[in-house]
């Protein structure tokens, strides 16, 4: 049954392959986003069957794109990363936080039915190891996690109190094509840059340094769920299950190219989880047969398609 | 060993119960509270052993009063409480959060050793049920428990970041002298107005509605253990363990005076928790042969005790 659905931060990374997605699956989408100097980023393929809708939340916003009549939101837009909430975590309450607030009430309001929620699978667990599955008490010590873990908990307000169905993503270390290096977020992205362009890697932690990749067309994929039933609310990791270390990437990005590869290698930073990988079994439970893309098979085609501007 | 202490909200209800008793442990105690028109509410009876600031705190402020070398800061000030945040739950975000935020950093800074918050133990695990100890996931949807566990965690940010010890406590539903019946957090205080004045009791909920009550002089015992050492970090339940329900509350009522009790039962409303029980064994593990003031002891002395202006 195609929906009419509005994308925050579609234009981004991991939102922008949503938007591919729902509309090759036939939805009616709408995308909201900067747009800065009135162009797509990322959704070339696409532009032409979606809405682009040019704006900046603000949690003083009418919001009156709100009134279209959307089934279903999306919520990928966020002003931040772990980097940046580390120095200036004022930003998720006083920035962030006011706009999902505003947002999610907003579409309650409208009759729009289900809000989705892209949140983080490291950051919110934060400090908590091993194999992590929803009912671990999530320990976040970095203000982006705080932030995402305190949006979750704002939408189940706004879901007890207005009926307004939530579902959440707890998302791990999304890698793919179209991931920005100059965002300080995505390590694959960061690296692969740097390798193109001779520079040396900097490497934060060790072998005890767990991080769990899941490619961001499968993130895709498993985040349509949410479509299948618009009552319906849940909170789902979203990860592969698999912990991959620092050290262990370095080996893959060595067997991906022939050059020698330099890197330094330092103390994990102090606002960097230890592990995170997570456990997606309640997620993959409605997808029977479905297996992720392995960094094996897609580093190669990331390497190969990625503009070379070394 | 007696440590320079600051206790913000120190003039309200638990604040002040706390400050008695750090006074009488031989602390030097500065207090923090608005001090509406000048006066204490709550300090009648050690005015003349603390040092009052007052100040109404801000996200803005430069927090001079933080020069003067406390070792420890309790931290009382909250501006909200349930029904308010149900109705703003901006509150919570645009200013309980950063002003916390910035209160902890500018004592980090200072040379502060140690924060202890004031959390909450119902609203913060929320839709949890059954006896909760502090492994239990909270579930928290009404904004002011959101609020008090996004404390929790900016302050775990803060303890990692900057090195500053953090206590919290995780309070269950006090009670106790000198609680305001105008304030509508604290059912015991409200109540025990109305029958005084002989209004009908307005009671939300039925026998499975458990809150668990604990005296405001056991609260401030309990949080004392903070004081032992300052370097330790940990996050406490402070609750007796024991539910009581509304409809028991009445009747422990109806024991107490002699006149005819009104009330009116309707259903549990949506921002309250459905129970909310803790299990403090953390805690209480560092007090042994302690026991709690019970309802049935401290109700009539309560009764007693309050001015009589009906």
């Amino acid at each position: 049954m195609a929906h009419r659905i509005l994308v925050t931060g579609g234009d981004g990374f991991v939102g922008s392959h949503f938007v591919e997605r729902a509309v090759n699956d036939g939805h009616e989408v709408s995308v909201l986003d900067q747009f800065s100097d009135g162009c797509s980023k990322n959704l070339r393929s696409v532009e032409d069957r979606v809405r682009l809708i040019p704006h900046i939340l603000d949690d003083n916003d009418s919001m009156t794109f709100m009134d279209e009549g959307f089934d279903v939101v999306y919520h990928f837009a966020w002003n931040s990363h772990p980097v940046k909430a580390w120095e200036q975590p004022e930003v998720e309450v006083q920035s962030n936080l006011p706009i999902l607030l505003h947002l999610s009430r907003r579409a309650a309001a409208s009759g729009v039915r289900k809000l989705v929620f892209a949140s983080s699978g490291g950051t919110v667990y934060g400090a908590s190891q091993g194999l992590i599955d929803e009912c671990v008490v999530p320990r976040p010590f970095n203000p982006y996690g705080i932030g995402k873990l305190t949006a979750e908990h704002l939408l189940y307000y706004v879901q007890q109190r207005y009926g307004l169905a939530t579902d959440v993503y707890r998302i791990a270390n999304a890698y793919g094509p179209r991931q920005d290096p100059a965002r300080q977020q995505g390590v694959i992205a960061v690296w692969m840059d740097r390798v193109r362009k001779g520079e040396t890697l900097q490497v934060f932690g060790d072998d005890q340094t767990l991080r769990d990749y899941v490619h961001v067309e499968d993130i895709a994929y498993l985040m349509s769920h949410s479509l299948r039933d618009l009552s319906h609310s849940d909170t789902y990791n979203l990860g592969t299950g698999r912990g991959v270390s620092v050290l262990q990437l370095i080996e893959l990005f060595k067997a991906l190219v022939d050059v020698n590869i330099d890197f330094n290698i330092a103390a994990r930073r102090d606002l960097d989880n230890a592990s995170a990988v997570l456990d997606a079994q309640k997620l993959l439970s409605h997808f029977p047969g479905f297996s992720f893309q392995t960094l094996e098979a897609s580093l190669p085609k990331l390497w190969q398609q990625e503009p070379d501007d070394g």
